[in-house]
C-alpha cells in the first residue's frame, strides 16, 4: 500500500488540531457559490449569505475529474472546515453557568449588552464580589425555575430584538449541560448560538436501493428560506425542540417537509450523530445532530407540504459524493450527516488517504 | 422525554474523562468468567487469562431481566472501560520517537531492559546530552533505514525472550505515525504493546438478515489458543501485517477464519473504526479496528480452516446485546466492534441515556 502524500495529510493533521480556520481557495468560479464569509467581530447572520443560482442540472452534472477522484477526502475535510471554523476566538467568550454547569458561551462583547438586564444575568465581576467562580455569567439567583428563566431571558432577547438577535422564530430549544440531562430553561432558537448553547437537530438520509445501487434523496431548499436559500439539504432533517423526543419529531418532520407516511417514517433507523463547533463573531455554534436512514420504496415519491423545499431529486449516492467534494452546494451542516454516511455504506476505504482522521473529525463539537 | 438518572450518568462521563480504571463488580458469579486483572507492574500476558467454561447454551440463555433492559446502556460501558484500562499510568510511559514523531511510548522500568542495547537505543540522558528533546527514547541515528531497523529490533526482541516478551509470533507490525504514514521499520507483533506502537486490525461482524430479524454470526475461540481462549468473537477479524492492504487481509482471513469464498468476502463494506488505549503493566495498546460489515447469505455456514475457532452460532442481534450488556464473554476488543454495529443498525436509541457518551467512547484511543 502507498503511503499517504505527506504534505497533504499534514494539512489535514492542521485541521484536527484545531489551528485557525482557513477558508479554502474555490475550486472554480462556476462552482463554488458561497461567498467568503468573514470572521467578523460582531453578529452575522445566516441570512447574509446570498441567494444561490444553480440548478439541478448543475448538480447532476459534476465531472469526475483526475484532480478529485473519489479516493481524495481532502473536499470533504474542507466540508468538515465549514462546519467548525473559528476555534481561535474561543477565548473571546465567557462560559455561561447554570447550576454550576456548563451550559454555553457567550462572547464578551454580546455579554456587554446583557449588562443592563441585571436582574437576569450576573457577570464576571459580581461573580467575584459573591463569591462566584470567577470568568463565568450566570442566571440571577432570584431565577430559580426553568418557567422563570425562561420568561426572563425571554423577555430579554425581544428587546434586544432582530439586529442583535436575528430570525426570531418563537421557537423553543432546552438548555441542559448534555443531552437528557435536565433542562435548565428553554431558549428561543434563534439566540441559542449568542448563548452557545447546545443544540440537537435529527437529519435522515432517504434512501433508496435499485439492484443493490444506493440512491440519495436530496431536496433544494426554497429561494424563499431565510437561511440557506436555493442550497442542497437532506430529505427531512430539523431542530429539536422542547419537549419532544427525536423519533416523534423526526416523523413529524418527515410528513411535514416530504410527505412520508408514519407507516414508513416509523422505520427510520438511528445510526448515530455527528458534531461540530462553529465561532463566527458572536455566534458560537454547538450542534449535535443525530443521523437517521430511512429506505424507502422504489416508487416512492416525496411531496413538501410546508413550502420550505422547492424539489426533490434522486440521486446516485457516487454523484451525491462528488457533490460534496466539489461544491458548496448543500447547506453545511449536511454534508457532515452524509459522510458519514459514506463511511457507514461502503464509500469510503481505510485505504483513502485520512480515512481515520475523516472520521474523527465528524465529532469535532462536544459530542454530548 | 425523562431525564437521565444524574448518577448513573455521571458514573459514565467520569469514565469519558479518563479518570482511573475501577473493574466493574461482577454481575453474578455464574457469568462472570474473567478474573480481575490487577494493574501489577510488571508485563502481564494475555495468556495469564484462565480458560473460560462457558457453552453455547449458557450464551443463548442469557434472560433479559428488569436490571438490565436494553435502554441500559450501563453494561456497553463496562466493555468499553475493559478495553480502556489504566490511563493514571501514562506517565510512567516516555515516547517513542523515530524520525522527530511519536511512534510509541515505553514503560520506564521497560526501558530498564532496553539499556544495555546502547547500539540499537537512545535513552533521555543521552538525548539531552545530544541536543535532542529530554525525556524520548530513540532509535540510535546509525540505524537509518527500515531494514536495518527491523533487524536490530527484532534481536533486541529475542534476547529480551519470552519473559519480557510473551507470546512471540514471528508477525511483523508496521511501526509508523498513523495509518498510511510512511513506515519506520517493521516490529513484532507481541512486542508491538511494549513499545507502545499503534496496531491496526480488520473486525468483520457477519450478519444475516432473515425477513427484517437480523442475525450475528459469533465465534468460539478454541481453547487451545494463547490468548482469550474459549471466549467469543467475531465471525473474522486480524491484525494487519506489514504490507498488505486491509480489504486484502480481511479476504485471506475470511477463507481462513471462516472458508468464506473470495466472491462473497469481496462485498464485504468497510463501515468505520474504533478505537482504545489500554495500559496494564509495561504494556501500553494503541489499537485502530477498522470495522466492516459482511451481510451473508441465510444458507451460508462458516466453516473454520485454521484450528483456530471451536464452532460458529448464529445469533439474533438482540442477543448477542444482552450477552454483552451482561457478561464478559466476548473478547474484550470485540465488544466495540459489535456495540459500533448495534449503532449503526439502530438497535441503540438516541432517547437511550448516555446514547452519545457512548458513541464518542468507542474511539477513546488515539484513532488516526
Amino acid at each position: 500500500m502507498a503511503s499517504c502524500n505527506l504534505s497533504s495529510l499534514a494539512h489535514r493533521f492542521h485541521f484536527i488540531s484545531k489551528t485557525p480556520f482557513s477558508p479554502s481557495t474555490p475550486r472554480t468560479k462556476t462552482l463554488t457559490l458561497i461567498p467568503r464569509i468573514s470572521n467578523v467581530h460582531h453578529s452575522t447572520s445566516p441570512t447574509a449569505i446570498q441567494t444561490h443560482s444553480f440548478t439541478w442540472d448543475d448538480v447532476l452534472q459534476i465531472p469526475q475529474t483526475d484532480e478529485n477522484p473519489p479516493s481524495d477526502l481532502g473536499g470533504y475535510f474542507g466540508k468538515v472546515r465549514l462546519c467548525n471554523r473559528g476555534s481561535e476566538m474561543k477565548s473571546q467568550f465567557v462560559p455561561f453557568v447554570v447550576e454550576g454547569q456548563i451550559a454555553g458561551y457567550v462572547h464578551n462583547r454580546f455579554m456587554d449588552h446583557l449588562r443592563k438586564f441585571h436582574d437576569v444575568f450576573m457577570f464576571p465581576q459580581n461573580n467575584t464580589n459573591d463569591g462566584h467562580s470567577d470568568g463565568s455569567i450566570t442566571l440571577h439567583p432570584s431565577l430559580r425555575s426553568p418557567e422563570n428563566r425562561t420568561a426572563a431571558v425571554g423577555d430579554v432577547i425581544k428587546v434586544l430584538g432582530e439586529e442583535l438577535v436575528p430570525g426570531i422564530r418563537n421557537e423553543l430549544y432546552p438548555v441542559t449541560s448534555s443531552f437528557g440531562m435536565p433542562i435548565f430553561f428553554s431558549l428561543e432558537r434563534a439566540a441559542a448560538p449568542y448563548f452557545g448553547i447546545k443544540a440537537y437537530g435529527v437529519h435522515m438520509n432517504g434512501y433508496v436501493n435499485k439492484g443493490g445501487q444506493k440512491f440519495l434523496w436530496v431536496g433544494k431548499r426554497s429561494n424563499m428560506k431565510p437561511t440557506f436559500p436555493g442550497m442542497l439539504d437532506h430529505l427531512v432533517a430539523g431542530g429539536i425542540p422542547h419537549g419532544i423526543s427525536c423519533k416523534e419529531n423526526l416523523m413529524k418532520e418527515c410528513e411535514e417537509e416530504a410527505g412520508i407516511p408514519r407507516a414508513i417514517s416509523s422505520t427510520a433507523v438511528p445510526v448515530g450523530a455527528v458534531s461540530y463547533m462553529d465561532i463566527n463573531g458572536y455566534s458560537y455554534k454547538r450542534d449535535v445532530l443525530f443521523c437517521y436512514d430511512l429506505e424507502l420504496p422504489d416508487g416512492f415519491t416525496p411531496i413538501n407540504k410546508d413550502g420550505e423545499v422547492e424539489s426533490f431529486k434522486l440521486i446516485p449516492v457516487a454523484q451525491v459524493a462528488k457533490v460534496i467534494r466539489s461544491t458548496e452546494f448543500f447547506k453545511p451542516n449536511c454534508n457532515l450527516v452524509i459522510i458519514d454516511f459514506l463511511f457507514r455504506h461502503g464509500f469510503l476505504s481505510p485505504e483513502d488517504c485520512g480515512y481515520l482522521q475523516l472520521l474523527q473529525s465528524l465529532k469535532s463539537g462536544d459530542c454530548s
